[in-house]
């Protein structure tokens, strides 16, 4: 492969969501499954959700929450208790009409007409009324708040446009459902839980978000107000990658979590929610994915290292795999944020350029060549992902070990640092419309996937204002951020007086 | 409490089934759902689930497989294309047949007409044939083999009788799917996770499994062979807690599952299935827990030990506190089967006999109470959850932590011995035909719910002989176990000449 060749094409300036779906395949991560809008996760894009899981859930845990397992199905009935909900999930419900097949008159199967449910199910969108009819029958006083519990689980929202890891119909995610006495308990939740997504997004996935509140355009139906990260992927636009809601009474009341309280009064609980999904896989790839595949941070990489042998010579063959090897139990004992170093040493019969290239692919943090030379000299050639793909060091094999941790550590923030000045170069404060609109205009028609980026600019909070921007550019408001402070200004679209600039940006 | 009195009412002997509903209430470890069926497992429950997916998780990977995740939803066409599989299921299908919600003309919420599906999804009830079209893509040559693949995820076979964990519309479980080159390799997959159901099921659950093929009538529909591990419980009867399915061609030539072979030939491959659900936790209450509630086996516990510090009098309380913290910190630091113990301290201000009862009702294995005279002698009284209530052993509190982790796998293993005691008491040879009517016909009237147990009887292989059996008795054949030999004899229903014993028994 020549220099100037990538792995992928298209490129990301060519054509940057073919080339999403070509870095997903290229690292055979997941693929559209026949069934409309649902993806297969494959081995490669599921061990990233399984590291994703189980740091999250350590990060849950310890903040005092225990996992739990609610029905798959609601019945239509709880899901109209509360009208706002309802309505923003109707348009996107799979609903479960029947209990049984049968075969019909022209000898195939169908859904038996005897076996119609009396009342449809819905297979859950999210689970907001099937978990409050449940809290309702725990909670009888306020000795039983609060209640403090995740859910890992399938959700479906039908899609008509699905696009693999951001928006399918069937996902995978968390959600945390708790219930407290008081408003400022439930608030208080849904900071923490806010968080921990940052927290998690930053030291975890190498992502910088805004944190902030949604204008109500963008609010959770049935939320009072809902919290996100908001993240810049490297086609400039947003993506929304976790979301906390306080839900005030509006669920409690609708499933009616009443309790008695210290005062001896009857009164209704207070509510959040709040939830990851796969998509976070894929704003991991338009984060930080290149032209030549997949880039892991070290933290969430199901493989650390892959150790490759070189053996030209039939003769050294033997010597090179049991170094390979001898090395990979030496880095296996390393500790890297408290788990062990996972080390691949590939053995297989395979070309050494299409191996390496496989593992670039992949994305893996650190790829190591061991060859006949490099035994002789006590050497090895340590090539990072985050570098080109021709760059390599070589370093003593002896020192390995103890370099290793340092060396993934200096990937994870080389790639933070990364997504940081990305956002930064492309995060603008914009003070007039015509500067606003000119920012969300592609400049080169050549390149019309490529957008402006992020506006910080001034709005009045009047949903008029946010709706034309919306109409005209697709343009809407991604938070109210908390990175940045009160400031006088003017609207940028009617130029009333705004007490402070928001993150305006297409997204996702 | 007196000594008479049991926490658990009814008792096992009085009422199995509603003694094994109060255990689960009791240990507050699920319930059911407003929705048909389907359970809602509560975080005690959960968390059970949780350590058995770990541990088994840890299993998989060991053997060589790795998780990936497929669709929620089989279209029905998919299902119909391995005859006997989709008649075993139809019966039992949740059919998707609308995707959106639209307000009625009655102003409620119902399927929207104009969104009804071409083709009806199913709720998958098993992945077989959506895997299968998934890994037929995926397969071109014999390199390309084996497959190695575990999905963990929920499944819904509508249910009729449902019963908490045993037999419920929804369930969660785990489903491997493999596919092989030969026959010979697919047949050695079935017996490789065959026996890591066995081990983990005795290493594990503290219980002894018979294991071996089913009978015909047994099988999983479209399998060739099913394999199962089959656990008896203390009404005697059996539960099925894991099977083994080898497919041979039948789901992979429905499939479509194609590959070049070592010697330019276009073969079909050779899959495997199997799993094991939430019904484990059922089996594991039904196992051990007794008239006091659940006992949790050491290896899944999601506690080991519980510290209650006995706090009569205000001037002694923080000095009991602080040493109830010092020993729980000291206790951590032992491992158990190479994780470390857990150790909850309940600090709660609720009574000292309201606090023991629970956590005897919970299950958990080791309780420690420690008080201002304990503390005077360096003494702890330590409990066991496989003894009396009342009964406790004053231990120096210096000597509890390098105690612990073999306390821990004593009563591991005295679960174990009483199940396996129990298993053999209630298992037994039977030759003749009323011998055998005698031993599955209730002796007490008072106590229909208490079964003959497990007989050993000949069989002659007859689905006919098997057939008489299941209608006079309701007896099965649970398996052709593996752990007696091969021995003449005649059937016990019609004295043909049959080659070895088979397990006869109710069963969940």
């Amino acid at each position: 492969m020549s220099a100037s060749k990538t792995a992928i094409t298209p490129r990301r300036e060519d054509d940057f969501p073919e080339w999403y779906q070509q870095v997903i395949r290229a690292a055979d991560m997941a693929e559209n499954s026949d069934v409309r809008g649902c993806m297969v996760i494959k081995p490669w894009g599921y061990g990233l959700w399984e590291a994703i899981q189980r740091q999250l859930d350590a990060k849950f845990k310890a903040t005092g929450h225990k996992n739990a397992y609610f029905p798959l199905f609601i019945p239509l009935s709880y899901l109209e208790k509360e009208a706002t909900h309802v309505e923003g999930f109707a348009k996107e419900c799979a609903v479960v009409t029947h209990h049984r097949l049968e075969v019909g008159a022209d000898g195939k199967m169908r859904p038996a007409p005897s076996a119609e449910l009396t009342e449809p199910l819905v297979v859950r969108p999210t689970s907001e009324t099937i978990i409050g009819a449940t809290y309702a029958k725990w909670v009888q006083s306020y000795r039983d708040l609060p209640i403090l519990i995740n859910q890992w689980a399938n959700v479906v929202r039908w899609e008509m446009r699905p696009r693999l890891f951001l928006r399918t119909a069937e996902f995978l995610w968390q959600e945390g459902h708790t219930a407290h006495e008081t408003s400022e308990e439930a608030i208080a939740e849904t900071e923490t839980m806010l968080g921990v997504y940052e927290t998690f997004a930053r030291e975890h996935l190498a992502i910088p978000v805004f944190t902030g509140e949604k204008s109500e355009s963008e609010r959770f139906p049935g939320a009072v107000t809902t919290l996100c990260i908001e993240a810049m992927v490297q086609d400039r636009k947003a993506i929304q990658a976790g979301t906390s809601h306080f839900l005030g009474q509006n669920f409690a009341e609708a499933s009616g979590i009443r309790f008695q309280s210290r005062e001896g009064q009857q009164e209704t609980a207070w509510t959040t929610s709040w939830g990851v999904s796969t998509r976070l896989i894929g704003t991991l790839i338009m984060a930080h994915a290149d032209d030549d595949g997949m880039i892991l941070p070290p933290r969430v990489a199901l493989t650390h290292v892959v150790i490759l042998p070189v053996t030209p010579k039939p003769d050294t063959r033997d010597a090179v795999l049991e170094a390979a090897e001898a090395l990979a139990t030496e880095l296996r004992k390393q500790p890297f944020h408290g788990e062990p170093i996972v080390v691949e040493v590939d053995r297989r019969d395979l070309g050494g350029g299409v191996k390496n290239w496989e593992w670039i692919k992949k994305g893996v943090p650190v790829r190591i060549e061991i060859g006949p030379r490099d035994l002789a000299q006590g050497t090895a050639a340590v090539a990072r992902r985050d570098r080109t793909p021709k760059e390599k060091e070589f370093l003593p094999t002896a020192d390995l070990p103890h370099q290793l941790p340092g060396l993934l550590q200096a990937i994870q923030d080389a790639l933070y640092q990364r997504a940081l000045t990305h956002r930064e170069e492309h995060t603008r404060r914009i003070d007039t419309k015509d500067d606003f609109y000119a920012f969300f205009t592609p400049k080169n028609r050549e390149k019309p996937e490529i957008h402006g980026g992020f506006a910080l600019s001034h709005w009045c909070t009047s949903p008029e204002c946010e709706e034309e921007i919306k109409r005209d550019l697709k343009v809407t408001i991604r938070c109210i951020p908390r990175e940045i402070g009160e400031e006088a200004g003017e609207c940028i679209v009617c130029a009333a007086p705004s007490r402070r600039r928001v993150v305006w940006a297409k997204s996702y």
